[in-house]
């Protein structure tokens, strides 16, 4: 990829909210959208639109507007959607369990194909007919079969080395939920969920809001 | 809050990592740290660090660096964390109910006081000592009750009349798990959480890093 044609992720980032509103249109039966209407629709500027999907070579006809099934299968095949991928959980609490039940991620071709935990009132069970596996079984199952991506719902004191070691055996992404930052080798892909940093994010707009009202601010000193 | 102090959202969204880095030192017993060792720690210049936290007066002390547990206080304040907030939970599925059992969250005064759902299998069960209500019954907790959050983890198609709703009762935040975006009057803050979107940035980053291996590149056209 040249430097010029490399994408920024704020772009990359907006992408799958266009792809959610495009799957909602072809959903509706909508085959064509001006970026107008688009625009309307996201709340967002439609020059903000056309900048962020000229991008890519831009999908728009002048006069015609985008094509929808068309546009919404190359955001597919930017994001890598139009592929497979499997996933492993490491960590069946709650957070895990919630997650092995979504049923949007196979509909997009993310595939569950192992459990690992490391409560033995966990291994055994089955959840969307996957057996919770021992964590000690691993490293052989990494190895064995091609995964993905491996979903890090753990207690974080046991994710850095977790994910070192997952790094290690081959998967190529990890989506992580602990409130522990990973620093891994490039070929290893991290995104992180920190749910926490979003409900402070929450927090703050809420109070920034009352202090208004109130007539305060924040005071440096 | 006058214009110039007017901190962007950027910054905001970077003081939640702060806050943990911080609240690990103070467990650490560390009680000073200079720009440079925290850069160091968090991967983030130096300079960086410094301008984020200039944006609040400076904590910083030429020569010596910041003092932690100050400094954690001060963050802590912005965001909102040195009150308490109350919440309950719309839709006690799996991430609802993962989201329930997050201990955290109390840790930081952020207080559960209901639970609600529309499944009459999980009404009247108990979780976390707070027993899960029939969705008919929100409207009047939310008027009684002072509920400053409302954790949306219910299915999309109710989410757009259910959060139009909370805010009419006087509900100040949602935070929004389900892949909807909400548009709502000024005075409720909405915080998104949406996994699939994450989901799909990672699968980009996977993706995009194996076309550069296979000397393939995305081809506008």
């Amino acid at each position: 990829m040249t430097e010029e044609r490399k994408i920024s992720m704020a772009v990359i980032r907006r992408l799958p909210r266009y792809y959610r509103y495009l799957g909602e249109l072809l959903d509706n039966g909508v085959t064509k959208i001006s970026s107008r209407e688009l625009s309307e629709k996201m709340k967002v500027t439609a020059s903000q639109i056309r900048q962020d999907l000229n991008n890519f070579g831009g999908f728009g006809q002048q006069g015609y507007g985008y094509n929808v099934e068309y546009l919404h299968k190359e955001i597919a095949k930017i994001l890598g959607l139009d592929k497979t991928h499997t996933m492993i959980i490491v960590g069946v609490g709650n957070l895990g369990q919630a997650l092995a039940n979504y049923p949007s991620f196979s509909k997009r071709g993310f595939n569950l194909i192992g459990l690992f935990d490391i409560n033995p009132r966990l291994i055994g069970m089955s959840m969307r007919g996957i057996e919770v596996m021992d964590i000690d079984k691993m490293e052989d199952f990494v190895k064995t079969n091609k995964v993905d991506i491996a979903i890090l719902t753990m207690p974080k004191t046991r994710v850095k080395e977790t994910a070192e070691n997952l790094a290690k055996w081959g998967v190529k992404g990890l989506w992580n939920f602990s409130p522990v930052d990973l620093f891994l080798p490039e070929h290893v892909h991290v995104e992180n969920v920190h749910l926490s940093h979003s409900l402070m994010t929450l927090a703050y707009k809420i109070n920034e809001a009352e202090e208004l009202d109130n007539g305060n601010d924040y005071k440096p000193f």
